[in-house]
Parts: C-alpha cells; sequence; structure tokens
C-alpha cells in the first residue's frame, strides 16, 4: 500500500455548520475547513458545500483531493451506508426524501466515498480516539442543533434496525412542548440548538427583552449559533440562562433515563453547544443528571468529548479506513 | 447424568406473589404453587414463604424438592449472582439491606439455589422460551408492583454494570408525580401498581367515589391487586379508568422513549398487570406508543408475554440450568 493510501478525507455534515479534515495513518489532522451549513436551497446544494469544504481542507495540507484515498462523511438523518443515500435528515433544508449523497460526493471529488450517520461517527470516533478509550459501553450525546445519541454496548456501536441513539425524540414531558420533529415533549424540544432559537424568536416577538438577536446581527449570523448564546450567557441576558437553564434539565432528565435503561459505564458530550459550552456545563449536566438517576450511588462518569468539534469528521474518515479494511478483507476471502 | 438431575424447580419471587415451578428438561411446567407475597416482616419471612411454596410446587408434581438437581430464584432488587444477595428490594416489606437469599433459600430447601433478577430472568425466558423467540433485540417491560425492564441486544440479555433495565424509573415528565422511589416523574409513578394504589387511596380519601376498596374488601384483599382493578374496570368505575388510562399514556411514553434510544424489533409486555389486563391493553400500550416512535413508519413489534405468569419462575428455572452447564465446562477446564 502506498503511502499516500494512507491518507483520508473527513467530512462532517452539521445542521449549522460543514466540517472536513485530512488525517494521516495514524489519524493525525494534516488539514482542516469549514464552513456554514447552506440555509437554503437542497440536498444538491448541501453536496456542493460539502465537496468544495473538504477540497479547501486538502488544499490546507497543501494535497489535492485526488491524493486521498477515500473520503468519508457524516450525515444526519437515516444513512444507508451500502446504496450511500440519506433520507430526512430534517434538520437540513429541503431534504425530505431520498439522496443518493455519496455518488454525488464521488462525482464532485473523484475519489471513493463511504457515508454513515454522523452522530454514529462522532460517538465511534470518541470510543476509538477519545473521551470514550477507557469504556466498552457509553453513551454519546451531541447537543446541537439538535440532540442527537450515539450507544455503545459491548465495546461496538449499537444501531439498532438502524434507527437507534434517539435520545434527542426520547419523552421527558408527556403532552409538553411541540418538538420540531412535530411530536410533543421530546428532550430535544427544551434542547435542541433549533429548538431554542424558535422558542426564543417566539417569547422575543412576545416582547421579553433578549440581547440573542442584537448580537447575531452584530455578528453577521442568520441564526442564534453556539457562539451567539455562548455570548449572551456571557452578558447575563435572563431570556439566554432561563433557556439554557431549561435545556440543561431537560438534559439531564433524558440523559438519566437512558442511563436507568442501560447503565453504561460513561456519558460523552458534544455537538455544538456541548463542545462550545465545555466542562462547565458538563459539570451542569451531570448535577442535572443526579436527581433521575436510579442508582444514584453509583453514577456514570460523565466527559466533554475530547475530540471536540473534529469529532464527526474524524469519525467520518475512521469509517473510510474501516471500509476499506472490511474490502481488502473480502477480496482476499 | 440421572434423569432426575434435570428436574428443576424455578421460584419468582414479585411485589404481589410468589410463584414456583417445577420443570423437566424441556421446561415442561410438571407442578405450580403460589402465595402471596408477605405483607410485613423483611426478607427472613420473604425467604421463608418462597422455600414453602417451592415445596408446594413439588409436591403438586408428585416429587419432593430433594429430587430436584437445583433451583433458580428471581428477585426484584440489586441481585448478586456470584454471592448469592439481594440488596434493596423496595417494592418488598423491610428489605432496605444486603440479605443472603440463596444461602437462605439452601438452608431452607437443601438443594443448589442460584439468583437473579426477576426481570432479567422473565425477559430471558420469554426470549428463549415466549414470545421473544423470533428476535435477536428485544425489550422486556414488566407490569406489575413496578415496571421493569430488559433489555436484549444481539440475542442476549444486557446488565449494563448490573443495574440495566430501569424503564420504570425513566422520566416521562419533568417534575411530575413523585415515585414510589422517592424521584419525581418516573414512568412508575404513574403505572406501577404499588403507585396506583397510593394514588387511588389519596383521590379516594379526598372523595373521589370509586369501587376498588370495596372489592378489594369483598375479595378478602389487603392491597389493590391486578385481578381487583380488573374488575373495577370491567365495572366501569371512573376513577380506575382514569388512572389505568393514564398509565397507559406514560408506558406509551416511556416504551417509545427506549424504542427511540434502542430501535429493538420486539416490545414483550408481561407483568402481573400486563398479563392480567392481556392482549386488549398491549394493543392500547401500542397504540401510546405510536405518537412518540420517531421512526413511526416502522414500529417496533409489540407482543404480550407469552409465558403469562410463569415467565419469572421459567426464567429462574432456565438458569439454573445454564449455571449447572457452565459449572461442568469450567470443571471441564
Amino acid at each position: 500500500m502506498a503511502a499516500s493510501e494512507e491518507l483520508r478525507g473527513g467530512i462532517d455534515l452539521g445542521g449549522t455548520k460543514i466540517e472536513a479534515i485530512v488525517v494521516d495513518a495514524d489519524n493525525n489532522v494534516l488539514g482542516s475547513a469549514r464552513t456554514a451549513t447552506p440555509n437554503s436551497g437542497g440536498p444538491t446544494e448541501v453536496a456542493a458545500a460539502m465537496a468544495a469544504v473538504m477540497r479547501e481542507a486538502a488544499t490546507t495540507a497543501q494535497l489535492d483531493v485526488g491524493q486521498l484515498a477515500g473520503v468519508g462523511a457524516g450525515s444526519p438523518g437515516e444513512v444507508d451506508q451500502q446504496t450511500g443515500t440519506v433520507t430526512s435528515a430534517r434538520n437540513l433544508p429541503g431534504w425530505e426524501g431520498s439522496f443518493p449523497l455519496a455518488a454525488k460526493l464521488e462525482a464532485e471529488l473523484r475519489v471513493p466515498v463511504t457515508i454513515g450517520n454522523d452522530v454514529e461517527l462522532a460517538t465511534n470516533a470518541e470510543l476509538l480516539l477519545g473521551a470514550g478509550r477507557p469504556y466498552s459501553s457509553l453513551l454519546g450525546v451531541f447537543w446541537g442543533t439538535g440532540v442527537g445519541g450515539g450507544v455503545v454496548i459491548d465495546g461496538k456501536l449499537w444501531a439498532g434496525r438502524g434507527g437507534a441513539g434517539e435520545i434527542g425524540h426520547m419523552v421527558v414531558r408527556q403532552n409538553g412542548r411541540e418538538c420540531t420533529c412535530g411530536r410533543l415533549g421530546c428532550l430535544e424540544a427544551y434542547a435542541g440548538r433549533g429548538a431554542l432559537e424558535l422558542r426564543a424568536r417566539k417569547l422575543h416577538d412576545e416582547g421579553q427583552p433578549t440581547v440573542l438577536f442584537e448580537l447575531m446581527h452584530e455578528h453577521g449570523r442568520d441564526r442564534l449559533s453556539s457562539s451567539i448564546w455562548e455570548r449572551a450567557l456571557k452578558a447575563q441576558d435572563k431570556l439566554a440562562h432561563e433557556l439554557i437553564d431549561r435545556a440543561v434539565s431537560a438534559l439531564g432528565a433524558g440523559i438519566a433515563s437512558a442511563i436507568n435503561l442501560l447503565d453504561v459505564e460513561a456519558v460523552v458530550i458534544g455537538g455544538g453547544l456541548g463542545v462550545r459550552f465545555g466542562q462547565p456545563y458538563v459539570d451542569r449536566i451531570e448535577a442535572a443528571m443526579q436527581p433521575h438517576l436510579f442508582a444514584s450511588e453509583r453514577p456514570p462518569q460523565v466527559h466533554l468529548a475530547a475530540l471536540g468539534d473534529l469529532g464527526g469528521a474524524l469519525g467520518a474518515a475512521l469509517q473510510t479506513r474501516a471500509r476499506r479494511a472490511a474490502a481488502a478483507g473480502d477480496s482476499r476471502a
């Protein structure tokens, strides 16, 4: 195997931004780039933005995309790894049906592309390279535009029938707030960045004072990004604090519920808001879990994601290698 | 191995009743007996009642307990299979500390006794002999005095760090009703027979009319057993219907939350109330799950426990064999 074959790309498609990296055989990051996820258009525009940011990441590593042995991409929604299609990535614009993301990226980048579910890839990256390394069972919680989860049982990801890990749609309050998914009382309805923005807008429109939207305009954003929330919290904005407190409380109840069911060793908290807010908020979530833990005398370990913003992209790059290794094994068989 | 070695006993210690069976090598039930779980006293009284009902079951099979190769016992609480102790079986009288249940039963019965968690044993029985046979992943939900759960992943029980499956203490309503465990908003606070009885008593004391307590006295009971609830429902008792409707709704939300996290193939519903109310209520729970299922277009299969009341005792008897097989393997090693 030539040295260049060990260079791989990873793309993480999030609800807010797209992150791309180039890694070497030891998963050292040689280059990276990011861009905002398109707010309008549809999957074709999103795929084009993913390809562009992947090329940019290669450039920062002084490489051409064509030198990569393969590119992995993580996407929200239902991902079919075999066919390379993504269905119902609902935190993305106009992505209701099924879209051949892998084929589209291969056509753009002209290297082999594998795809996987973003949250599963990020959980796997934390398990293999990050905060999850000491454990053989854990729950990854990705607090961002939505609230995603990854379940590791007996040292490997548990995907169920393909859709496991939807911790954001565990019910924390029956007949509670309407979620962006249309259901009532989901964890994500109280904690997802998307839902928080809708809620803030509504309360602001109803006359509640907040600096959130001023900060958004000031910083040239068109949505309440994690950094805008962070700035509002630092500015002691009352509405921002109330909404984030409620989010932390919902996360505590939802994660504790998952622990009561699964009793895994550890929880790893990542995602756009999780990584941005960092350890102080991981501590707050851990405290919010405590009153709901059935085995409260032996709580799980709770960690901040060690790979930060890059977990998803690293997981995608890792998947590329895993897929290539499997294919090589097949060809020998 | 002599033929008699294939005869095994199984005891299921529930919050309401104790069930004992004798089975042959093919797990055919040769005899059975049951008794009410002592309402007072402590673990010593409970263990004596378990031994007595095991002897009675042997008698109905025209056997003596001494002819059994072993007896398995399922208990609520934290069960340590290695030391044979049970800790904090909180739906049982005076069982706060740790108690050497296996040793106590062996002293009484003079045969080898293994113990296991009641809900795990019942889930395993449904997986191997009951409604779970077609599946390699499932959730067992035991709707009785409490609400217990068993998680099967990749064809085997997942115990986590020893305490997995506490679906009854998943939060369905943050800051909601106080549970018998002392926490707020647990599924069990709305659906467990113990909590339902407390709630019915409170509302009755506050003046709400109900036939529940009349029926209880009429039938010589000292608690609202599953059969009393069934009679009250049949009598169109308004309070009983309201409380059971609320329980079904909470079960729907809690089980759907677990499915969103785990995406297992099937749900098997057993337990005292589950088995007593039967298929019509399994259908109602399935309907109550639907609005909360994230992958609502492919819900899991939902089944009534096929082994009925005997699941726990069968699971306990199965464990005896599994333990003996493991010991035989060890001795060959």
